[in-house]
């Protein structure tokens, strides 16, 4: 078969031929082979294979990954080999070119299993064996910033993701290979490989961690594809007998091994709660996502009595939904705890999620729709599914709802909630400390309108893979700022971070669901509670996002009530963007930019003006990518309000000058915040007409507050009141409550009351 | 005829009906007509009402078109006319009331006409009436802002607006009133109406502005309707005998009547270049299109041997192609003097422009694809012209080209230059003042990427009819700010505007153009001198869009050479966006924040770093939406370089928070400024990886500053070098051209040299 036959006539050739061809056919070019076993079966199977080439031609979404892997490999080839002699860190050249291969090496095997076209494995043989030649001559890599430095990158992470794939990619030539070739592989290239990155480097492996996890998967696929139960056990169970010293921290100053647990099922175990939520959030399920979903697959196909898709009750499935409901209408994910913006199920790994979550999961119909935005396949069996979904006419919309996911082990360590009504979506947080990945701010939140963010979260500090920013690694303004708690929307009180900003203290602790409610179409709410951030003061806050039919869009109601033993300071910050359109406060603006503080995040915010409150409500309105918004606060006379930016004590501009309106109450100490945001109107720069561009709320009041109930009314421009309860202590559905107030008698059961 | 007919089958069967249907019918409606007179004759004809009634059904855009206006229309008719008194400034309620009647009547006139049902002309009369019952006991506008006021609105400006778009309406249902009932319109409305804004505010009409051509086309039209002789050469030739003071201002500080100027003609005459451009740059003739076009079109309709079309070589529709060229790739026009970003070709004057020029002009090709994009054309004999050329499959694109629009009424008062390359576009002026509306920005650029701003012109600083800021007019700032030249890619001398800021001396003077050659696909150029923005110092500002096969993409190479007779200090901004990458300087970020200096714009730019230039070569490279950017410039070692930030000194937040990178240089007499701007590789948030990020640019050097030639090379990484000479005396095509240069020679001729 000629190489420059084009994909379409190869696939309708392949077609015709494969359908009814043996599959013993595949190993033909080989003759030297001694080994009986059935390759490819670790991603690919013999099988799979078959059934693959049978629909070749038919199957658009797959035949077009296909035309496009094969377009990439082919100038890969084209361009030749190479295999420099490790050097770089991310983003430098050696780092770049390694990763290039990996993923071209997987392909390429790929490519020779569903052409049979031998150029692809002779390309695999030939790369490996020049990495076999490289890789033992090397000592560790000349990078020192690691805590476990690889060999052919700066570190065991990266070593880990190379051989993830490098596995898939001998499974594919295994059968190619002679058993001398492969012999020679395995000695010198793939066993002191998945040794160096397991028992020479305990303190990246033998850990609870998305680092851990690539390292486990890592040993386990080429243990699979060597049938090597001992790497396979090791993969699963953590190297034995092995216990690490539980006070160590890693780079990020994440604990090594707090609990002495490791391997993949306690990587399993440990970080996804019942509802597949990951404890680190979704930037980094999304990264751990590939090896959690490749491994599992490989040990579906290789070790199916394991039922690895059912282990804890099918969480692996399951947390696939949870990452798909943590992205807004564009599909980004929400960067809460250490998250860059932008990441989003257009990633590679989440085209693997999504295909085997179709696949090996319920065929939801709703992710064939992803899968058609993603454009792009699995180049397996679960890939095929997917095609064959969609070219069937299964494709339904997926619809993200408003939902509830617990975090922690067990589900009981708090949790994150998103309310959607509309275009409406609240994100709030009220999870556990999202090991050394997380950031100190419980009972925080961000705001979403049809995929941008009206009050953000500011993500983490860092240009990932951007050498000229810090090597492309994280940033110090990182811990400085973005895991700062002044940097989020929360309560910080007296200027210090919750849990001080110590991992040791964070991680003992997690907010608690009061309770959350998303029945009724018009109210969705979520409350929970915090006390253990700041000793002796508890916070509650209930988000609540209400649909009146007096309003042109849903709106957020935010009650955030605290109880101290003693007087603070508390800041309370709206991360808003765009441009402020109006105050109905006076204030004056800094003639000098100076830090608001010195420490704990406090010294990155400039003040850029300040003002005192509005005795009742205060009201800031702005305006947004041609949108119009408004906070409506409930205030006290003497509370003050500063416009902030970020960007000072930043010296080398890695912080985006991004403003907020900060809120700061002194000498108090049981309070109450109360504000609505409104999301109204728009502006069109073409016709220069402002429609809907003012608040329709008039008057916000706390009619009541006391340990049991808060009672907020909401008064709009139509003089309609609403008057909404929140129970403050048993907020179970089943509890009948009675209250007065102003002499009116309000009675329901539940933890709410609406009206 | 019921109301309630769809659209569709109103249109079929319009279509089979009015074939064939004798137009006296569309006078069927009313019998005590006295004159005989055939009407409609403005905008729309008898004969054309014809031709688009037997077209109708099968012109799908104008179908379309067609029915979002009987939609909007008939919402209007059912939820009631309102004529409010007036009250309010722009964006307030009796002014955006009264707007949305103007546009009410105009379409509902256009519906009676096409539609032939009765509902719209008594909508139209009935308005009519009541508009003539309140105009009758009208005092002046009760808000005195305006230099001005109308009666119907805060400013005479918008009284024009609105008879501008209701003599349209008044014409359409002409035939359907009684001569009592015309008798009393023209009585009690639109002869003071008509009056009130030309002889009773002679301030407002008697000049050469964007709103005495309002105020001309109002009179003039409402004048060819009722067949008036007076009020159409009032509007043709301005207020008879009247002569205004010459030295009187407006509002913004404009000149009201220096040349004693009025009139439509004197308005095409004084503002447009023989190449089209329009002396308030792009913003404000796409305000100003509408009424010299509608009002033309009327002329054309009603006195065609005025042949207004071909009025001074025709620059009407001249005009037409030079503000579509002063668009971006997104058609958004470029922000020159005042204007405000985001307005562009989809500005329903636009609709007009294009249909007007695509009909009365030579039927281009490349506008039919703006209307597509537009999706909208006007329901007149033009609008069908253009909608039957895209059912005939006529449609191409609408290609941007490198051009030069020379500026003054004969062309000989400097220009604006526009290269372009790929996707990357310069805009270069070199103009004259433009008027009360312009900007102290003598040889300022913006640069653009495929409809991206890389280097910014701030444009205005207002929200236009964005109530809140400022009721929707100019804020101080735009005066503060906005207007200054530090606020511009030029350079300020001294930290003192060009002209001193004053707009008596800025509008005696114009930049010159040196040369332009675009004729090279591999090199475009514009130079432009300036030698009285600054008494005694002469600027002479070379810009080239060079496209090399060693670059990724064309860069911009920007020589601007000054000589002086005394010792300067020189400020040279670039008003970059995003976010900081790379330097290779040193630079030291400001503790606190002050404002660069106190007045001439300097009191509103933030210091947020500074340091010195390195010797030979200073880099900056920064990141934005996700792509790279890298400025090289020739530096000497005392050169400063400070990190600015807009929002000094700006009490209400008027002003946007962008950054510019700013290069001082002191103490300098004659001295060349050379930069390079690249654009290069992208960064994707999803794959995480980062293509291209660094600058091609190993070193820019001057190897030649002359009074006769400057020589620039620019060698890249692949160690190849560009020589660039450039002519800076006698730079026509013609001369010859014999330089040495490190002992080399090179000979050419024309204006520059590039190898």
């Amino acid at each position: 078969m000629k190489n420059k036959i084009s994909i379409i006539t190869l696939l309708t050739v392949l077609f015709i031929v494969f359908s009814c061809k043996n599959e013993s056919d595949t190993n033909s070019n080989n003759t030297s082979q001694t080994t009986t076993e059935e390759h490819p079966k670790l991603i690919l199977t013999a099988q799979g294979v078959k059934d693959i080439r049978a629909q070749l031609g038919s199957i658009p979404i797959f035949d077009n990954t296909l035309q496009k892997v094969k377009e990439e490999i082919d100038a890969e080839i084209a361009s030749g080999i190479e295999v420099p002699i490790p050097k770089d860190y991310s983003g430098g050249y050696t780092h770049s070119r390694h990763k290039q291969n990996w993923f071209a090496l997987q392909k390429a095997g790929v490519l020779y299993q569903i052409l049979d076209d031998e150029k692809y494995a002779k390309y695999v043989k030939d790369m490996l064996m020049q990495y076999e030649a490289l890789y033992k001559t090397l000592p560790l890599h000349p990078k020192t910033r690691s805590y476990a430095r690889g060999k052919l990158f700066w570190q065991c992470l990266n070593d880990s993701n190379w051989l993830v794939y490098v596995s898939q990619a001998y499974d594919c030539v295994y059968n190619y290979l002679t058993a001398e070739e492969r012999n020679k592989l395995e000695t010198n290239l793939f066993r002191p490989f998945a040794d160096h990155i397991s028992v020479d480097s305990p303190q990246f492996y033998q850990r609870v961690h998305n680092h851990s996890t690539w390292g486990n998967a890592a040993v386990g696929m080429i243990g699979l594809v060597m049938d090597d139960e001992e790497l396979v056990n090791r993969a699963l169970y953590g190297i034995k007998d092995l216990q690490l010293d539980t006070k160590a921290k890693d780079d990020d100053g994440g604990l090594l091994n707090k609990d002495g647990k490791a391997g993949f099922l306690a990587n399993i175990e440990e970080p996804f709660s019942p509802d597949g939520y990951y404890n680190e959030g979704p930037y980094y399920q999304r990264y751990a996502g590939y090896p959690f979903l490749i491994f599992a697959e490989g040990l579906h196909n290789v070790k199916p009595d394991l039922k690895i898709f059912e282990y804890k009750n099918g969480v692996l499935l399951k947390s696939i939904n949870a990452l798909l409901n943590l992205s807004d209408a564009d599909g980004d994910f929400f960067p809460l705890n250490d998250g860059q913006k932008g990441m989003s199920y257009y990633n590679s790994a989440l085209v693997t999620a999504v295909d085997i979550s179709y696949h090996y999961g319920d065929q939801a119909p709703g992710l064939l729709s992803i899968a058609e935005k993603q454009n792009e396949v699995l180049l397996d069996d679960s890939g095929l599914a997917v095609a064959l979904g969609i070219k069937n006419g299964k494709t339904q919309p997926f619809t993200r709802k408003s939902i509830n996911l617990s975090d922690g082990p067990d589900g009981k360590q708090g949790g994150v909630g998103i309310l959607r009504n509309e275009d409406l979506e609240l994100v709030f947080k009220y999870a556990a400390q999202g090991s050394s990945h997380g950031h100190y701010d419980k009972l925080s939140y961000s705001l979403y309108e049809n995929g941008e963010e009206i009050i953000q979260d500011y993500g983490l500090a860092r240009f990932v893979n951007i050498e000229q920013k810090g090597g492309g690694n994280y940033l110090k303004e990182n811990k400085t700022w973005a895991k700062q708690t002044i940097a989020h929307n929360t309560v910080t009180q007296n200027e210090i971070s919750h849990f001080n900003g110590k991992y040791e203290v964070g991680s003992q602790h997690h907010s608690d669901l009061h309770y959350f409610a998303a029945e009724d179409e018009g109210i969705k709410i979520v409350s929970a509670k915090e006390s253990n951030a700041y000793p002796g003061t508890e916070m509650l806050r209930t988000m609540v996002i209400i649909k009146d039919e007096d309003f042109e869009k849903p709106y957020l109601l935010d009650i955030m009530k605290i109880t101290s033993e003693k007087t603070n300071q508390y800041d309370f910050p709206y991360y808003y963007f765009g441009q402020v359109l109006q105050t109905n406060f006076d204030y004056k603006i800094s003639q000098i930019l100076k830090p608001l503080g010195s420490k704990n995040g406090y010294q990155h915010l400039f003040v850029e003006g300040s003002g005192k409150a509005k005795e009742d409500n205060t009201k800031f309105s702005w305006m947004n990518n041609y949108k119009f918004y408004t906070l409506t606060t409930a205030t006290k006379s003497n509370d003050e309000l500063m416009f902030t930016r970020i960007g000072a004590n930043d010296p080398e501009f890695n912080l985006r000058r991004d403003p907020a309106l900060l809120l700061r109450r002194k000498n108090a100490k049981n309070t109450i915040f109360v504000s609505t945001i409104e999301s109204h109107g728009s502006y069109s720069p073409v016709s220069e007409s402002a429609q809907n561009s003012k608040s329709s709320i008039t008057t916000l009041k706390v009619v009541l507050d006391t340990d049991d109930y808060t009672a907020i009314s909401i008064t709009n421009v139509n003089g309609n009141t609403k008057l909404f309860i929140t129970v403050n202590k048993n907020a179970s559905k089943e509890a009948s409550h009675n209250l007065k107030i102003n002499d009116k008698n309000y009675e329901w059961s539940g933890s709410y009351y609406f009206k």
